[in-house]
């Protein structure tokens, strides 16, 4: 199946010059949002996985099955004053400014086997965030899964975790 | 299994008076995990459902499993300025001011079956503005699900949809 076809394209948007990748045209079909599941699912089937950690808002469409699929519990990620319980944070770099994400503190333990699993990987800024933020809890990451990757930005330079994605843009 | 043990209970948030439900504490045990996304899934198996719609955030960790395990497309109901296509929406009322919600307008066929699916059901406000979205689409709500309802908020009250929840409080 050639997931790709279901992902449209937004041109200048969120703001001129950018193409976003917009993926609920994959998730409203039924095929696209069952194969997408399940290759990553299927991957990690093996692996011991005890939490699969989603970012708000997207991220939780994608990362919510999977921990389902591999019997996992899953964890939110979420901007800064939305968890109601004690919380770890990191603090990281937008392109104007700063942001913060925070998880609850006792969401996972020292030791556990964490997957990320999020909707696109682009200039890796959330990504290195929640990879940290799951290093100060103790947890290992033992890979980063995305739909989409955008190549061209390269969002994975300089992260010494693995990265999986299913459909680039070079 | 006695899913209400799982949920943890926040007094005085998000302010004084209030008893927030937290769901973060269910979701990250594999067994409740499971076990609330197979009874939401459980009950529309036979029910010719082909879409299922979430809203912004915590419902997407709900509702999209859910759409995976049915065999149906799942769609995003977000907050104005979040979706990036030709969207309809609905304006609808806080305890102060106005919120909005949106959709894609292509995410819902008229005379589509959907599932409203969300994580809890309190004045209803949310829940309103949804149904209100999807007729607007042509599409016809068949039940909406939560895994956990406040009874003594009412949120049910003059909504002719029916309601499923897993966990009630009185």
């Amino acid at each position: 199946m050639d997931l790709e076809k279901y992902i449209r394209n937004i041109p200048d948007w969120p703001k001129k010059g950018v193409q976003f990748k917009d993926i609920t045209t994959l998730w409203k079909e039924p095929e696209a949002l069952r194969e997408s599941t399940e290759i990553i699912a299927g991957r990690y089937k093996d692996k011991g996985i005890t939490k699969v950690v989603g970012a708000e808002a997207r991220g939780f469409i994608v990362a919510s099955p999977v921990a389902y699929l591999l019997g996992s519990g899953f964890v939110p990620v979420r901007k800064k004053g939305k968890l109601p319980y004690k919380q770890v944070e990191v603090v990281y770099d937008l392109e104007y400014g700063t942001d913060t994400l925070t998880v609850h503190e006792d969401a996972i333990e020292k030791g556990e086997r964490v997957l990320i699993v999020d909707d696109l990987l682009a200039t890796g800024g959330t990504l290195k965030a929640m990879i940290e933020l799951i290093g100060k809890m103790g947890g290992e990451v033992v890979e980063a899964a995305f739909i989409v990757e955008l190549l061209f930005l390269n969002g994975g330079k300089g992260i010494d975790v693995p990265i999986f994605s299913i459909v680039k843009y070079e």
